[in-house]
This record gives structure tokens, C-alpha cells and sequence, in this order.
């Protein structure tokens, strides 16, 4: 259930809404950023919903009572139907307006020359957020893994030279913080989309997440991820079709280009694609980095690196500088078919 | 093993050869509609083979011997490496070139006046082919099991009165030449991918194929149900990515996107994409639409009624005539983005 | 909706049920094989089910009218509530009783010699009935392809040989009477478990049918396959469970234990396991075959060859002979823990 | 690659192997709980294998040494040909010898009169291990999240009036040292089986882990999960197989029953079998669980609560008390048809 305000609702009419939630038993959540206040009903109490709708609308400075059929309350579009824009850094990069968002960068942080020649790079060709592992998970124990710290200070010295923000994975709540200190969002890995605690510790957190679908994990279950999130009281959250396994082996996941309109329905979280996960080959990344656009999305996280045959993982999906300059070219000629639009860099390149 | 003629090789040239490779206990298959000819040898022999292709490499007119690594010898690219143009009808219709091609229609044919309103629908809109159920498979016996026979007369009789070539499914081998007589493209429903007694009856046909991928059917035994219909000498084969079973339930099923640029590197053959069985549901078809093409399908097969809640069959997934015209437009400003087209008749829409 | 007769009702009783069915625009289906006649009322009828229930309900000789709420209304345990027995070749060997029955024989009939010595293998370790391709489907057109009508004829030897009823594969509906003339029981393989052609032409056979869930269809398409069958008369299906597609590759298949207590409880058609197809790993057919019967399957389905390094088609997953008898020990004893028995040469062993 | 000492190796022998495999730059890993010592090289280092194998195999004190082609090196049979038994609090209960285990109890701690009748229950049927959540992942952050520490003591209180061993949950590497204070086995749930920060915190605990596998996770990055809490020093892991993400939706998750043998076959490590999870309803618990335990599991792990209509959560799948008796009984039918037995007081029962 949730609880629209009127526009000129007053504080005391607010306060008494709260205390009458509180009362019959229900956890109550404000929705911060919407253009009236939306208080909604957290909780599972056993009550008789009808009469409680009755009880609230009835209240002053209310203006009506939604009962929320999806079990995602606080991500669904029932509650927020205008779609949200998320901001990243303080530069006015935004996700989920009109202008497309493409985040780009290595899989890992390497090394110092590495990781600035690839900002360079991902600037150069009109992209707006540098992405660049420094805790990393890794299948196995034995492999690569990642410089930590250390990696982090060399992606901010990126920033630093490029004015793009970054964005950094987080594997352990006990780590939100010193990542934090370096990133300007968070990244929730696939593996890690159902850590609960996890989910929690960022949903504390004030910068914006970038949450990464499990690749077994149903649109609904991936939305109540985003919804543990939320109940922390971090409305910042941008979804991340990477692909999901299936029994076709011809590509490393199946890209779940359906999963973009069927988000973008269900939810008013913005949405962007990670083709180079997904299909684990250089070679497939701009036809699906194209139809994720062409789907809805509203940007793209894309591997770039400067010599990907040495690249110490992932090289084999990693975009070479040049190609991510034609695949940002192509963009640009798609974006305004979907009434959107790149940078102005790129549209002048 | 493929054996590529040199351009001007000689009649008697071949022969040699030809009688080569059944001296070798080799069925020969010659490749027709490429530039020069080339001499696929299929069957299972116990046999060395590099010793084979010197054999070969030393006859006169022969250009070079190739060792194809695909299992499906005759759809691989490593033997065409020209894309396939596959003409249907004889009015110029051909899939696979520069020109978009979308096939439009109501799921199944349920009268004339049904039939007829909907051709007129899809020409106004710039529709290039006239799809419509006369023999349909029902999971369900007990369902609505269509016209038949009469059905194919109305397709026919929608022809006459625009001019759209029609394309119909057979279900059954002994079916082939009674929908030939109406068709001017066959149809292999997803059901009979598999059904090697149905391949093979639509390989000894003179009508091209439009072959949809069973929904639990990896790409390789895809492109080996079509090697099927190409070992009969059909040539003629469309491949159509129609949906994929998988553990997300949001949509009916997962269409595969990245099946696209899978399919066009591997295999000649014409590529198009269903996005209305895929999601069954009407709100998905444009963005999967525009998707597919953006990962670069050749064409599109949309379910178009004039009144989709009364059709006797996957009403929920079809467009109504206004949404489809602006389907065709989005699509006309999409098109030159990948270096394609559509007829003229939508440009100038 | 299905009518229920009393026990003692007349014949003209019946046939005034029967009519006024049809009068109201349904094709009735005469339930065979059960104490009291029960009528199904099959096709799609824009009627108000509900009065129609108080007329039947009131007609003489009719004991209850039930509505039905599982789409698979002839396979369904609504229907019948007593598990079908299938009784198979004349020497008294049935599916779906107390007695577990075992088919067992090569992937593919390949010479006088190969099926002779394995009818007498398997007659030896205790299997109820031979199985053997002669019409195969293969994924390749390029592959081995069977002996045809010949291996028929020997198969039909070795029953004469050893007793055993046999069990071969049908592809075309046009060769379903050939294949009847040699085989006890017609098996319709998993690809064209959907072709539904071939179902209704074998539903119009007097042979008991052994059906193969296609591997990517859900258990609620796989009962209406075996519908299509017994919608055409043929009551006597066996449903096998032979492996699911997922995204595990460890296994050639996913064996979907779970399939048969779930199949058991929605149906009365008795269920067996094919674990040679389902794993393609001879290593893993005994623990898949115990699982198997542990979950109540009524019997399997085993691949076994005297010579399995040297067989034509699917060796890897065949059992040799001595493996083969030593599952059919552990079978005798795994028999009664799930109240069942083998037949009395097994046990005697 | 590993090396193998002789029985007789001496310290000195070992710790120069172990200088020598440092100097080579791997991190050596000692294999604890076999009869001669094994040394693992770890790391990622670019080195000709073939020559250092030479200076391994001539070095005093070494059998041979052996190159592993299994990715998980610590979870691989190839290392540990032997099974692993992994004891269980201090009782004598043990999993993976020929007594197979039952953990059971409820799904979540919900009162102390529940989980002392629950434990009453567990123990009186022959059950060797109580199950209980106290800190529970949910899906949902809306619904019951479980009693947390209090929970743990109300089941350290049934340990203390029953004898049996807990296992209870957890999901926070900042609570591992908190659940060990009261769990005499720690189980890292199906959503947590790739949070790395979570596999190497309880790879540093002394206790034994159950480990389950991810409902979208293949069988080899199951063992590289396990392969984490080896490669910390923690040798004690129980694999736990609990359904599968699959196309069929007739049961919640398909229990890959097939994962048993080939688990067993690929590692020495313990497999248990989770019906209740894995089919998500009760009347499928019973056939699922003998499958598994047919299919060669070391035990099974089953939800059980004295008034399933009332928990408050997943009451659907428990088991109540009586029919839990029942599977046991017909269990410890079954122990002896796979060369096992059930304890003493099931048999006796």
C-alpha cells in the first residue's frame, strides 16, 4: 500500500500520517524525490487492507490510497510512474534522461599506464563514465585478483585527468566504505546480486549502485534485489542486463535484450546493458550493444582496452580504441531512432 | 571436404572430378548460385584425408581444396562466404540484400474478409510478404485447428488483390505439394525443426524455405536442420529466430538476439527475427523488433490483425494496423543506421 | 467436461448422452479401458458450461458431470483416477502394473549378428522387451542414417529368437503402417515429439505407443502431445522422460527425476526413464536408472551393445553386457523398496 | 600440478619441496587428511610446467608428481582418490562414510516450542543433524527475516536437549565467528555460493561448511566455490545439490539429481541432496529424496516442521512429523540396495 500527498501537504498532516502507519504496525517509507511525498507500507502485518485504505484517505492533506500489486513496492512503476534519473559525480553526467549513457573501460585495473591511456580512450570517443575492476571476483581462487586499493587510487588518478567519473565494484559490506572514498558508484556484481547483506550495506550508502542482474535470476527476483536497495533508503539504483545462462552454448551468456522493455515496464529505475559480459566476444558486442538501444536502454557498460591480447582477464571480449570509436559512431546515428541522443562530443565526431 | 573450381574450369574438368570423389566413396554435392563451383564431399568415410586433398589439389580446373571444420558443411560460411539472397515469389521480393524485408499477417486465417483487410493492411504499411496460418500446429488437439485447404485459397486470393507473395507452413511430408500450389514460400514451423521426414520433403521443393528454430534447439542443430533441406538441393533457406525456452518467465519466450550476428557469421543464409510468437505479448514486438534489426537480421515476421481481440488465436501478441504502420516508420529511420533499407514505399511514408 | 455414467447404464441411455453432446456442437470421446463409461465433451464451444452441466447432470444413466480443469483432458488423473496399464506384444509383458519392465537393446540395429546377440543379452539379464533403431533421426544429414525396413526384419528375427516384443521408432506418418507390421510398440522419438501429423497417425494405430518428451517442452506440452494420441483413439501411451535441455553441461542432458512423480500425479499413463540419452555417459546410467525407480517410474529404458567401442551410433552411453545384468541385480533389489518387483527371472538371478 | 611425498617423506625433505615450489613463485598448498602428503601449486605463474615437473620428481623425499587438469585443484578426485568423511560436532556423526546422514528440522526458527518439538521430532525418526535458520536470505526485504542470534541459542538449547548437531546458515563474513559460537556446521547458502568475501571467511573457520549450490550455477564453478573454502584451509566441505533453474515451471527448481554422480565422480568431497527446496512442495520430497540417495548420496537435508500450515515460511515443502517418519523408514529400506546403512535406532524403528 502506498500513500500519495497532496502537493501543499503540510508537515503536521505528513507527521500524522506516519504515526497512524507506525501504529497499525507497518514500517513506514518516505520516497524521497518524486514531485509529492509517497509514504509506503512496509511490513507483514495482518490486517484488513480494505479498511485500512479507507482509514488513511480519509486523512488530511492525503490525496489517495494505492494498494501495489507487485511485490517490488518501492522499484515499481506503480509507485513512481515517472522514470528516474539517476546522477553519477558532480560533472552532470545522468542515467535514464535522454542523453545515453555509456560507461567504458578495462575489465581490471593493470597498471597505471594502462588504466590512463584507456580513460583517455573512453573519453576521446564520447563516453561518460570510466569503469575499471579493483576488487574483482574471480570463478577461481588460483586466478588474478585484481590490485584492490591500489587500483582504486589509479582509477581516481584517471578521473583526475579525464573528468570522468568512475565506477568500482564492492564485493563485502565492510568494504563500502574505503570504495567510496574512490568511486563515484558502485557496482554490485552479478555474483553477488542476491548478497542480501551486501545490498543492504550499499542501500546505506549516498552514491548511486549499479546492480548487475544475476544470471539466474528472474526480472521479479532481480527487482526485489534493487527493492533491498531501496528500503535502506538509497533511491540511486541503475539496472544491468549482463546476460543469463541458458542451454545455448554459442555465446558465453544469452543477452537478455527482452529483459530492457520488460525492466523499463515493471520498474522506473533506468537500465543499461553490458554486452561484453554477456557475450564474452569482441566480435558480438556492437550488433548487441545496438539492440540493447534499440530495445530502450538508457546506456551501456562496455569493455575497451588498449591492447586487449595482453589484457590479464577478459581480454577475448575487450573492444580495441578504434573499434569503440566506430561502435560510439554508430551510436550516435541510432540514438535520435529512439529519440535519444550522445554527447555532444560525439555527435560532433 | 569442399572443393572450389577455378572460374573458367571446363565441363570435362569437373566431371574428372565429380568422378573422383565417388570413386572415393563420397557423395559429391554441387553448390549452385555462387560464382564458381564448388564441390562439397558428404557421407562418412574412413578415409585420409590429407592425402585426399593433394589428390584433389593436383586435378585440373581445380582451384583449391578446403577442410571444412562446421559440421553443417553446406550452410557454413567457410563455403559461401558470400551472403545467400533468397528471392521469394516473382515479383522481386528477395531476402538477405540490402532491402529489409518484413513478412506481416494474422496468426491463422479465419475468413476471407479477415484475410483480405489485413494484406491491405500490410501493403499500405510497406509490408514486402503476406503471412497467414492455413495448416497450423495446436499444442492443444482440442484447440481451433484452422481452415486448411480454403485457407490457402483466401492467401492465394489476398495475393491476387496486392500483389504480396504469401508464405504458409506444411506439417506434413505428403502435404508439400498441395501448399506449393498456393505458397510462394514454405514455412517450417519451430514444432518441426527436428521432423528430418519434413526437411527433407521441403528440400526436393522448387519454393523457399522460411525455417523458424525449435525453441529448445541450440544454433549448431539449427543450422544442421537446415543443412537438411540444402543436402535435398534447395538452396533457397531462411533462418528465423523466433524465441527460446529459459528459466525467465516474464516473457513467453527469451528471443535470442544474439543469435543474429551468431547465425550471419557462421552460416550465408538469411537471418530474420519473430518477435511476436517470441514475446507474445503486442507491447514487446516493436522494441524486439527494432532490436533484431539493429543486431542485423535481414528482415522481420510480424502477427498483424485488424482486430486483435476477436482472432481466434494469439490475439495478445498481435499489432493492430495503426501500431504496425508505426513500426514500418520507426523502422525506415532505423534501417540506414545499418546500412540497409526499406522499400520505397515506406521511405516515402 | 466429462460425464460420468452410472455402472448399470443402458446403451440407449448412452446414445441420447452422446447425441445431446453432439447437439450442443461438441465431438464426444468415449473413454475405453475404465469400469464406467466416461464421456468426454472435446472441442471449443461458446456455451454456458454451467447450465450445460445441469442438463447432462439430469439425463438418465449419468452419474455426475465433472468440469475439468487440467487442459490435457484425456491424460488427465481427473479422468481417471486408476494408473493405465499397458499391455505390450501378446506374451503378457505390461506397462504401469506392479511388475517394472525394462527395455533394453542398441542405439541402432546394425547387422544379423550385433541385434541377435543383444535380444539374447538382454532376454538373459531379464529385460522385458528389445528396443533398436531402424528408422533414426540424426541430428546431421551427413551421419549413419539405419538399415530401414531390413533392420525391422531383424528385429522382428530376434523376437522370434528370444520372445521379446519389440519397440522401434516411427518418423513419417506414412510409414506407420510398415513399422506396426514388425513392432509391438511404436515409439515416437523426442524431436518430433510435437509433430503432430505423427501423433494423430499413430493415435489411429492399435499399437501401444511409447512417447519421448521432447527436450525442450514442459511436462503440461508434454501431456498434451500424448492427447493428440489418445484423441484419435489410441489409448495406450507410455510417456519417457529422457533428459531436458539446461544450462549444465556436465551431462548431455538434465534427467528430470522430478518428471516422474509429477507426471505420475497429473496423469494415469504410465511413466518410464531413459538414462542413456539423458546422461550419454555409460558411467552414469546405473545411478540415473536407480533414481529413476526410486522417484516410480514403472520402467527404462537402456541402451546396451555387446561391442559398445565399435557401435554405429551413440557407443559412449551403451552399457556392455555384464554392466547391463549387474544394474538388472541391483534393480531386483531396489524393486521392492518402492513396493514393485521384477519379473521372476531377474529375481531368481 | 601436485606432488605427492612418500609415506616416509621427513620434515625436511617437505620443507624443501615446499622452499623450492615458493622459489618457483606458487603459494604451496598441504593437503591435510591423507596418508601421505600432498603439496598443491597455486598461482597463476608463467613457467615451463613440463621442466619443473623434472626437478619436482628428482627431488629426496618426492613419489611423483602429477599435472591436474581440473581447474578446481583441492576439490579434484585426481588429487584426493579417497573420499572425504567430514565429522560433524563431536557426537560421532559423519558425512560421506557408509551411514548416510538426515539433517532435518524447520525451515526458520520461529518459536522455542517449535524448534524443541521439531529437534524431538529430528531425533526420534533417526535424523543426526538439526536444521534451522536464524539468519535467513529472503527475496523479498518486506517479508520474516528471521530471529537472528536469539534463534541460534533456542537451537543450541535443542542441541542441548537432543544430542544432535546444528547446522544453521550464514550470510555475513563479519558473522562467521558469531554463528560458530552456537553451529556445529555452517552453511553458506544457494544465493551466497559465488560471495567470495564469504567463502574465504569461512574457509578460515574451524567448522565443517555446507555448502549449496547456486540455483543458476554449473558443476564445475560449484567446486571452484568449495575450491575457496579449500584453498583457506578449512578441508570440510559438504556439497549440497537443491534444484536447478530450468524452462519447467511444474516444480520451483529441477532437482539435478544427474549432478550426484558426476560430483562424486569429480571430487572426494561429501554431496547431499535438498528436496525440499528443490521441488518446493511436499508431496515431491519423498520421491526426490530416494532418487537422490539412489543416484549415490551421502545424505539428504529435509525440511521438517510439527505444523507446516502455520510457519512462517516455505510451509508448503515440510514435511510433518509423521510422513517424515515414513521416509525414513522406507530409507533405511533403501540404504542397503546402495551398500549403506541408516543409524541404529531407524534400522531398529
Amino acid at each position: 500500500m502506498v500513500i500519495i500527498m497532496k502537493m501543499g501537504a503540510t508537515e503536521a498532516e505528513k507527521a500524522a500520517v506516519l504515526s497512524r502507519v507506525e501504529a497499525a504496525g507497518f514500517r513506514p517509507f518516505i520516497n524521497p524525490g518524486v514531485e509529492r511525498t509517497v509514504i509506503a507500507l512496509l511490513g507483514e502485518v495482518d490486517i484488513d487492507k480494505v479498511e485500512l485504505v479507507d482509514i488513511f484517505a480519509n486523512m488530511a492533506g492525503v490525496e489517495r490510497v494505492q494498494l501495489i500489486s507487485d511485490p517490488f513496492k518501492l522499484s515499481s512503476r506503480q509507485v513512481h510512474p515517472e522514470p528516474m534519473v539517476v546522477p553519477v559525480g558532480d560533472g552532470g553526467v545522468a542515467i535514464g534522461g535522454s542523453t545515453l549513457v555509456v560507461m567504458a573501460g578495462p575489465c581490471s585495473v593493470e597498471s597505471r599506464e594502462q588504466i590512463l591511456e584507456s580513460a583517455a580512450v573512453v573519453r576521446a570517443a564520447g563516453g561518460a563514465i570510466l569503469r575499471g575492476g579493483a576488487f574483482k571476483p574471480r570463478t577461481s581462487p588460483h586466478s588474478f585478483q585484481c590490485l584492490g586499493e591500489a587500483g582504486l587510487a589509479l582509477l581516481a588518478e584517471a578521473r583526475a585527468a579525464t573528468g570522468l567519473p568512475i565506477v568500482a565494484e564492492v564485493m563485502d559490506p565492510h568494504e563500502v566504505d574505503l570504495v567510496s572514498q574512490y568511486a563515484d558508484m558502485l557496482q554490485i556484481g552479478a555474483r553477488n546480486q542476491q548478497n542480501f547483506a551486501l545490498l543492504r550495506a550499499v542501500g546505506r550508502s549516498s552514491r548511486p549502485i549499479l546492480l548487475k542482474r544475476g544470471p539466474g535470476t528472474k526480472i521479479k527476483d532481480f527487482l526485489m534485489a534493487a527493492e533491498y536497495v531501496l528500503a535502506e533508503g538509497n533511491p540511486n539504483v541503475v539496472l544491468c542486463e549482463r546476460g543469463i545462462i541458458s542451454f545455448e552454448d554459442a555465446t558465453r551468456y544469452t543477452c537478455d535484450i527482452n529483459a530492457v522493455p520488460v525492466l523499463k515496464r515493471l520498474s522506473h529505475l533506468p537500465v543499461i546493458v553490458d554486452p561484453s559480459h554477456a557475450t564474452g566476444d569482441w566480435a558480438l558486442v556492437e550488433p548487441i550493444a545496438l539492440a540493447g538501444i534499440a530495445a530502450g536502454a538508457d546506456g551501456l557498460i562496455i569493455e575497451v582496452h588498449p591492447d586487449p591480447q595482453h589484457a590479464r582477464s577478459d581480454g577475448k571480449q575487450s573492444l580495441k580504441p578504434k573499434r569503440f570509436a566506430a561502435l560510439m559512431e554508430r551510436l550516435a546515428r541510432l540514438a535520435p531512432v529512439v529519440d535519444r541522443q550522445l554527447p555532444l562530443a560525439v555527435r560532433a565526431g
